[in-house]
């Protein structure tokens, strides 16, 4: 069983924040606590899927609510492993390992929290191999994963848990329940046994994640300079392609809290301003990237937005006007392209009227 | 201990829409639901405050969500027994009585159909003493009583459990749940020991609301016919003052759903349309009627308006463009002019600027 140390964490905050797609909330807090946790706690042991039995008791764990709230609630070192206990609590038994919703900005950190505190494992993988914005967008709850019980921790320590028939009600409940809490809350969901994570689990995305931070700082640079090093390691993975789509700065930026999600537009337009502009669609994660009628990108492939000087990711609630930035795309897992996972997350399921092209078709 | 059978749902149903000042929901599926719940169990047992045991288990019971919702949103005859069972399971404990939010339309005979279901007594008394909007307003929460562990079923089976710090808290968590799921849920909260509700509960207000009914009935027909009757049964109750303030035909009515409640108004002028009109302030219940200028009722008092020609009363969902109707206030128990009660009942507390003056100052 490998280990994540404090060594790790610069490049798993940085890698995560690429594989969020602009969502998944900021991991700045997150990755303090993290930090605060292996100093006082050890560091914490990352398992395999395959080597979880299949009987274990595994809940994944994460923030929900819309990303901008995470840049003023800030969550404390011990909410991930507290909604745990209260989940165990609630449930009547002890849970083995922790996994992540998203491996995605801070809900790739808010698991290991949890796992450094309670002693126990954190799954290497997660439940969407990027960030998405809602429950049933999980590979879990599209492998048939149950959603509840579920239980919900607020920061003031308000507490609700959740039971529910489909995870499409519980999304709904969910949400707004974060959105009554004042907008982010902590939440344990989608409780499995290790034979129903093995068959439901995008794997390996934690280390995945880690490798590609490393990659990310070793190549700080230009963005042109980061497109093969990016290549090398995604074309050989689970993802496949990976293009830089375009360049150019940040010319508008709007989303507001609707329904409890960051919802907007970006643009960008070329750095000589020349041929139209680069249309972004914001619904917490980057979704659609389209240049005037012609689709460059779309969800569930990534669409990530990076700083053009340093190639540093930015999440959708930093992106601001102004900023200089390259757009890359990248192949989702195969997962994502069954049409089980496609009947929850093409891009008509968040209200663009088009097909799903595989970026490589593009 | 007395008993309510099938001739008291009549009688019920109607003194209780009349104590629910417009709100409290619609009563006549769940009137049709109690009288199944007696056919199918028996009468029910109904037991004043003072002869429940201090250490006896208590949890009020009724529907929390806009009163709109419940003229589409039809509850069964075994959710409020489900209800109690999932709440006694959720705190490991059996009930003993169950209570009433609030003596007011649909939310007087919940209470009933669990009683009746589960074989247990209902208490006489409600949170109120009338209808009003939010958790913290009823007498429990006022007299310190806590608000969780709640427990709240939703038509479709979906369920939810709330443990808060303040009542406040609870009250915008439990509303955002009612509106997630469909605007209309079924909730045990307020839980409590026999010694708790002694001090707490509005006293025989389920009797008093039969009573109140019978009067209602024996007098059927034009409004000011109704007021020596109704002033006979209210001066010697909690109650005390009771006005005929108004008769006329409605001539503007509109309620929006906003943030879970019914809120709006509405707008009566005199039958020869002489004079200013009256308007009457609704979320979800009739709380504010003023001439031009001048206050003619106020919460916590009670405003109710009834058919001008039979003096049946009419819930606000139900007020219509064209009723003729007449407008009675009549004063709040004393309960609610202690400052602890004003500090969450007072006008201001629905966003009205003037001081409350009781009804018989006015």
């Amino acid at each position: 069983m490998k280990k994540i140390d404090l060594s790790h964490l610069d490049d798993l905050a940085l890698g995560s924040v690429f594989l969020a797609t602009g969502g998944g909330g900021d991991p700045h807090v997150p990755q303090l606590i993290t930090e605060q946790a292996i100093k006082a706690y050890g560091p914490i042991s990352l398992i395999a899927p395959e080597a979880l039995d299949d009987d274990a008791f595994i809940v994944p764990i994460g923030n929900v609510g819309a990303p901008t709230v995470s840049l003023e609630l800030l969550p404390s070192v011990d909410e991930a492993a507290k909604t745990i206990d209260a989940f165990e609590a609630h449930v009547g038994r002890k849970v083995d390992a922790v996994a992540s919703f998203e491996i995605g900005g801070g809900n790739s950190l808010i698991p290991l929290v949890a796992a450094a505190v309670k002693g126990i494992p954190v799954v290497d993988g997660d439940g969407m191999g990027r960030a998405l914005p809602e429950a049933q967008m999980m590979s879990y709850a599209i492998a048939g994963v149950r959603p509840t019980p579920a239980l919900a921790l607020d920061y003031a320590g308000n507490q609700a848990t959740f039971q529910t028939k489909t995870t499409e009600v519980y999304e709904r409940h969910i949400r707004s329940f974060a959105m009554a809490a004042g907008g982010m809350i902590t939440t344990a969901e989608h409780a499995m046994s290790g034979a129903e994570l093995k068959r439901s689990v995008i794997p390996g995305t934690l280390s995945f994640s880690i490798e590609l931070g490393r990659t990310l700082r070793e190549n700080r640079g230009q963005a042109e300079g980061l497109l093969k090093p990016l290549q090398d390691i995604f074309v050989p993975s689970i993802y496949g392609e990976c293009r830089l789509v375009f360049q150019g700065k940040v010319i508008d930026k709007a989303t507001r809290i609707v329904g409890g999600y960051d919802v907007g537009e970006a643009t960008i337009d070329r750095f000589d301003g020349s041929g139209e502009p680069l249309k972004i669609s914001i619904k917490n994660e980057y979704l659609l990237a389209t240049i005037g009628d012609k689709v460059i990108a779309s969800v569930p492939d990534l669409i990530v937005i990076v700083d053009y000087e340093t190639g540093t990711p930015i999440n959708a609630e930093r992106l601001r006007y102004g900023h200089r930035v390259a757009v890359f795309a990248v192949g989702c897992p195969e997962f994502y392209r069954t049409p089980e996972a496609l009947r929850v997350v093409e891009p008509r399921c968040f209200g663009f009227d088009i097909d799903y092209v595989p970026l490589e078709k593009l």
